[in-house]
């Protein structure tokens, strides 16, 4: 990679995302290895996210290393009215990698640009959280058998779901073809339409849910139409149980689709899909151990043996 | 045990409880053994309990092991509108053992039942506390050199209090005689007196906390009146005096007497029972680190060596 | 020192500061040593702070121990009623060490007196902070290549700043001449003026904050003026930009001038300060992994190798 933190998937080139995919699988088959002793991470999350914390803080244990954080900021220092490269230059002096997740765009980069440590971008605001962008390529490349020309329809929240767009960049190595499905208040921006357009990439728009559609897809990737994102309330209400993906509309689906979801759901997925082989959602989060193992071996520059 | 999840003291067998009991006996003479050494354990507080947390905080890192969790649910996925199912997979792919609190009676067993992993419930609702049981237990007959035979009093919020509940039935293979001290309001519900009359055991019910009841006593229980559990606070104001063990009430007690509480204490216990050799509540905390041992060995099925 | 438990700076004896300091100087070499294996700590945080805990946690984790506790105790015991006493003797009952911070002065004290194991005061209410003091020590000795005849400039909030009068304290030994610069509501207390007089220790109070006094300074301790301290908010905003420090007002300063802060700063140094050689608070903050390290072996009786 460019930079030893990893801020956003662009800093990424193929080589590095395959690198570290191919990492990924060598912490599936041992994910406890003790190639973090002696070292401490910090988990500074401004922003509750559980799950995420979850994982990064589960990986650096299975490799033998130490946590020290924080899950909420409102009883930090920032509350005092510290900023933010005072609480990053601080915590620098203590540990050995940051793993943070930020309510601001650019939070990780700017860190990343205070300090000499590496910082790991666990989400910031709407805009990168590359270790989800990883974790879904890894699912991709181990449910596919390839990451190579394949068939991803994104449905739900297009607009303000990072996920998808940080996908669409992670994928454009590898010649992709998209279906985007969304409300027209939540269809995929112009900024990543245009990204597409640069890089040849293929890529068609639908505000129709369909069985016709879901028939030609590989990869079917749900979202969350996320409550938080919605200044209306009412709009939110409206558009949340349009695109609910039911067990009955996979019935003449491909024999390798599979069906991926960032997490939490609410009801975007029914809970008659869980069953299908086709569902893979939770098996992605825990793809998501072994990504961000493979991540923070490669930010703080750890070789790992097969 | 029937299951490796530990749900509800009533699944356990005499058998199972002796044996359990034992492993406490071999932890307290060396707690610190590397059995979990590459194992993580969750604790999921989605209820803040910080004594029971610490506590088996405390005995999955004197094993070796390493801990992930929250304290408190109300940063986590589930006020996004997870599903407890979605939450508890979730989590399953990343830990060996998930230790569970939920405000939710049922909610330990539930969660037993959507995931392959072993969960221990560390208190669901008014419902089940079994490691407290099992430390109750433990603390019986280290005190009283046996767990047969013995006059149990206990006194307080008996309609409410889940520990003496799950007293009962740890007891009940052993030949117990409870009595029960509680006012009208908080006295001890029908179904535990119909489980003491289908398994053949004595009570005997009282409303006045008298030293002749003391005097009959080998192990005396005392219980907090939660201000939690009243919707009507006048009344609680009402009985939470009412029930207070005095250090000159004991005189005359047997000299095998020994005082357990659930902890933490308000005001039930007065101050100058604290340096009273029979009072043991401190004692008994203590116990619950060895007994938390013995139970995640007992679930995660990892023998013990004396 | 008298007790095991480090609760206030009044306990060290010179021979005690030079000990722990040249402590601190083996962990700067080498943070990382196994001293610690097998021991727990709990971090019982009653108040947040997040800079102190995770430099505790992390001084914990290098040395190979591991950490329980809690980082606010809004969802603690005590909420629920419970005495400081039984917090205490229960946390005691599972780990080796407890290091606590607190709101009420004396806290600390109080916890020493009822528990058999070491504690640390990690900050009482406007009272005592010792590892504060120790890593202030430290800094000043690494920065000055000594400890003695040194002239130390304070500047700020005076009157709450527990740091600066525990400084106090801890340099009476080695005949410091202190300059305090405050305004006239947040000068120096006449307690610590008297203990000055009482050590025959010499000191100067100014309001004006000039580059006169800070040209005959060899550490310029600044403080921040913590909007927590004041009832009355009004007087907080007029007095709270009184004492900045600029980087033009070091021009003419000595070369061995070290500016040092116990962070969190707000805006009473100004942020071209911070790429002074003499801007020294983001190291200071260091210091304090390796004085807590050396605090923490020195409390519980454990030997630092060269």
């Amino acid at each position: 990679m460019k930079s030893k933190s990893l801020v956003s998937i662009d800093q990424c080139t193929k080589e590095d995302i395959l690198r570290i995919l191919d990492n990924a699988r060598k912490f599936e088959a041992n994910p406890n290895r003790k190639v973090l002793e002696g070292k401490v991470a910090a988990t500074l999350f401004f922003e509750p996210s559980t799950r995420t914390r979850l994982s990064f803080e589960t990986a650096v244990n299975r490799l033998g290393g130490r946590v020290v954080g924080f899950s909420d900021a409102s009883t930090t220092s920032s509350s005092k009215g510290e900023t933010l490269k005072d609480t990053i230059l601080m915590v620098s002096n203590y540990v050995d990698l940051i793993i943070m997740r930020h309510h601001l765009e650019g939070a990780a980069r700017y860190a990343s640009e205070v300090t000499n440590i590496p910082i790991i971008n666990a989400g910031d605001g709407a805009n990168q959280h590359p270790s989800q962008t990883m974790l879904d390529l890894y699912s991709i490349q181990k449910t596919q058998g390839k990451l190579t020309d394949l068939t991803i329809t994104m449905v739900g929240d297009l607009k303000y779901g990072r996920t998808v767009h940080s996908l669409i960049v992670g994928m454009s190595h590898f010649n992709p073809t998209f279906n985007f499905i969304a409300p027209n208040e939540l269809r995929m921006p112009d900024e990543q339409k245009n990204f597409c357009d640069k890089h040849g990439i293929k890529y068609n728009e639908y505000t129709e849910f369909t069985e016709e559609i879901i028939n030609q897809t590989d990869i079917l990737y749900m979202t969350r139409v996320q409550r938080e994102r919605f200044t209306d309330l009412e709009e939110y209400e409206r558009v949340k149980n349009v695109y609910i993906l039911k067990n009955d509309m996979l019935k003449n689906s491909r024999e390798n689709l599979r069906i991926l979801h960032p997490l939490p759901r609410v009801n975007e997925i029914a809970y008659d899909v869980d069953d299908n082989p086709k569902a893979y959602y939770i098996q992605q989060a825990r793809n998501g151990l072994f990504a961000r193992q493979a991540i923070i071996c490669e930010v703080l520059g750890i070789p790992v043996e097969e």
